[in-house]
């Protein structure tokens, strides 16, 4: 080990030896000794290419979940001074597993004398692919026409998406082990290619997109760059994910209960759900052919709107009316922090000048009954003879919705296809050629160490929102308008089926309106 | 911008206006601004994940190359304080290209009353592959069988071998965009995935690999983990820098003139150019047959030698003889660093009881002019056809190049032929069944601002010194063990031809010697 004081100074008494300390606490995981040699309160900081960690319990809690860092040996380190009980070290690192690791930490010496980490930045070695988001990746994969509107335009494809020459994935290790390779590209990749846009590679899922959560046992769970140590959503997961992190500027997902919705909601992204059967799913994995859409994620509007019209070309568009609507009862199942912004948005839309209807919409927790049945009864169409022939592989809340979708008789989807026929024919009668506002989720991303019962419980709340264009078939995009303090929510407006880009217009007018209030007359454009 | 001086405190006067000044310089690449911003002097440090330059010189040299950072927003702007002059500043931004940087610097206050930065560290967003290394790249790409002896190793493949399913890209674009896919996987690729080994994807190379820089226009010049700032080495610059980054534990490459040898001595790996012929150059496109391999680069002695047992399975090994052999006269076209080294690690082994013998060998401007000659003909009948048909397309060095081959005539090509068949005998003569002894590069890695005349001059003099084992056939092993003041450089061992395992035995007890001197008994194991 290289050691340089600035200037040749000595080193402030203890600050090496504090270090070097903290170096064999990493390499033991001593979460104890990890969590003293950090300064306690809401002010100490930790970063790494996942994002910021602020205050000490979010950085203990990260460590606990982390399970260890792997050994390193530190090959130089380098001390720059500041006052005297302050002083910024510098470590290269060799790690095990090759490469080289970056760290440079602020210490401060404590009223006990004892030099603590104020604030650290990590840089690790990364892997060839960051596994959690892509499954496979090129410069480009897959090259897109010469020219075209897309052209520049760069593409992270859902793994339920045939890609001519490579395999489908579903999420799963075992189901690629025994997968084909494709002879042709699904016509919703295709199209994108024959704009101009280049295919960067497949990127994740939750396994056979039965999820709305992004986790992944197999792969990993993707970060989210907009609330780090937050689950990112899903099943969409590592298209949105790649979009959120600039690794591509298009994300070309699924959605059937809410798989491009909520991680563009938990993300900050725009998100759309076209209208049932308006975007070809021929070469795309089935969940429930009855609720399921291909659909797209980007950063913001405009290459949204731009997408939409290529992925969209062979339909024909339906206007929708100036009547926005807001539907009181989908407020309660959701979160003070979401009603809060919703609230606050339809607010400054009435600043604008623009009326909020309040409508009548079913009982979300009939609409959820009836999606969750008849999608079970499909799930299981789809993929139950996978997963029985494959038992043990799966992650235990997949396996435990497959499990539960086993169990749905033709009796039970009857009646629920019955209900579900109902509740979409009041819901149409309700909402007529409107546009609905609703959040795209009822709270923000949850944190990574939220319990398991949280977690069902946040999502069943956003599925019996989301159930809303998942009976009726209507168009949905998820538009980052929302904010809380655990994060971003989409405000998702739902339009009338056919009307995708008359929706995506909609949604860059009540941007424009609540970015730039007074700027826009919202009445006319919407 | 959420700005947060911890426990509420006010800003230190100035900083979060220096702070913002440095952004808007970054914004407008104002490199004399930016200049200003650091402290001058040899302990001003910047990070980044290609690693860290300490230095003003080398931070303001780094500036000058880059051509810009591209524009960011920052979104969040920590400050923690750190005696009256000193605090430390994070910063989350957002990119315009998405995803989220993470910056943290320790700012002082100089004399004149202005902050500069005295360390920074730069977590900018990354892409979903780096170019840079990668063409192509999975989780893995293709599985190895599920077990066998390289069970868990990881495989870089450079981009001459064909790989089922993949193309061949030989680290030029307009090349690959009318490659065909290839159907069956090259024998030395196959080898490897028979064994258990994973292979991550195909790794970026020299254009044709007619080059030992590791420079590629096309998709970028992979880092130097062991010398930020400095060349990879080539053409095998993306397996070797995957392995030097972690990102694989095995680097498949090929060596004509060194294309092994001088990326594993620039980025401190261990490089293995088998005798020439033991490994199938089926499904690998040629530079120079009668020169080509294929070999491979690992991070330690231990892995080189079980995938060269691997990857020679089918070869008679052959011994070699307890004689270590050296030849002044290459030492004199190395620099003082590597001859300095050079010596020390000759007087290591002497003090550990192993006489080096010295040995005599033709003059090397003979061996480069004979190899250079030869290497051009056969280069040229490889790629002339299609250089000729793309002009314009090519890095400016490598189309110089395959400009002068063009120019080589089938009576120049004879005597050359002549020559080195002479040439080869003389060496043979003089090398019997030992083991010469030569740097594996005349220099460490050149730096990436270095001239053009002195890459040339530092390219010219380490081809002289591989063109020892490329005339006579014979394997090649470099193994890091030369530490000069610019960087690593090989050892480099020449052995009989077939005596590679012989060779990697003799390379593991050098390395065993001289890292722990008295401990082993060299003239029992070489």
């Amino acid at each position: 080990m290289r050691v340089r004081i600035e200037g040749g100074a000595p080193a402030p008494e203890g600050l090496v030896e504090a270090v070097l300390a903290y170096e064999a606490a990493l390499a033991a995981d001593d979460l104890t000794a990890l969590a003293d040699a950090f300064e306690r309160g809401p002010d100490a900081v930790r970063g790494d290419r996942n994002g910021l960690l602020a205050g000490h319990d979010r950085i203990t809690g990260f460590r606990s979940r982390r399970g260890g860092a792997g050994t390193r040996e530190v090959a130089e380190l380098r001390v720059h001074l500041a006052g005297d009980d302050a002083a910024h070290v510098t470590t290269v690192n060799v790690p095990s597993g090759g490469g080289r690791g970056l760290v440079t930490q602020l210490w401060r010496r404590g009223d006990d004398g004892a030099w603590r980490i104020a604030a650290a930045h990590v840089t690790a070695p990364a892997p060839a692919l960051d596994a959690r988001v892509w499954r496979v990746a090129g410069t480009p994969l897959v090259a897109g026409a010469s020219d075209g509107p897309l052209a520049g335009e760069t593409v992270a494809v859902k793994d339920l998406f045939a890609i001519a020459g490579q395999r489908i994935g579903v999420g799963v290790r075992a189901f690629l082990a025994e997968a084909a390779v494709e002879e042709a590209s699904a016509p919703a990749v295709q199209a994108l290619l024959d704009a101009g846009a280049d295919v960067v590679g497949l990127a994740q899922t939750d396994q056979f997109a039965y999820s709305i959560a992004g986790l992944n046992p197999d792969y990993g769970t993707p970060p989210n760059p907009a609330v780090p140590g937050a689950i990112p959503g899903g099943s969409s997961s590592g298209p949105a994910a790649a979009v959120a992190l600039g690794q591509a500027s298009i994300g070309l997902g699924s959605d059937t209960a809410g798989s491009i919705r909520v991680p563009a909601s938990y993300m900050g992204l725009w998100g759309l759900r076209p209208t049932h059967g308006a975007v070809s799913l021929e070469g795309v994995w089935p969940l429930a052919p009855r609720y399921d859409t291909a659909g797209w994620l980007t950063r913001d509007g405009e290459t949204m709107r731009r997408v939409a019209a290529v992925g969209l070309a062979g339909v024909d568009p339906v206007p929708v009316s100036g009547t926005l609507l807001a539907a009181p009862a989908v407020m309660m199942s959701c979160g003070a922090g979401v009603r809060y912004a919703f609230d606050a948005a339809l607010g400054a839309l009435a600043a604008a000048g623009t009326r909020v209807v309040p409508v009548e919409v079913p009982a979300l927790d009939d609409l959820l009954a009836a999606f969750r049945v008849t999608q079970q009864a499909e799930a299981w169409r789809s993929d139950g003879a996978w997963v029985e022939a494959h038992p043990g592989v799966l992650a235990p809340d997949v396996q435990e919705r497959f499990d539960l979708a086993r169990d749905v008789t033709a009796e039970q989807e009857e009646h629920a296809l019955a209900d579900a026929g109902l509740l979409a024919a009041r819901l149409d009668l309700e909402l007529g050629d409107g546009v609905l506002l609703v959040p795209a989720a009822a709270s923000a991303a949850p944190r990574l160490d939220a319990s398991e019962a949280e977690l069902e419980a946040r999502r069943r709340a956003t599925l019996s929102i989301t159930a809303i264009a998942g009976l009726t078939g209507r168009p949905a995009l998820s538009v980052p308008l929302l904010d809380t303090p655990d994060g971003p929510v989409g405000l998702c407006l739902v339009g009338p089926r056919g009307a995708d880009l008359a929706l995506v217009d909609a949604g860059l007018a009540i941007a424009a309106a609540l970015r730039n209030p007074g700027e826009t007359s919202l009445g006319h454009t919407v």
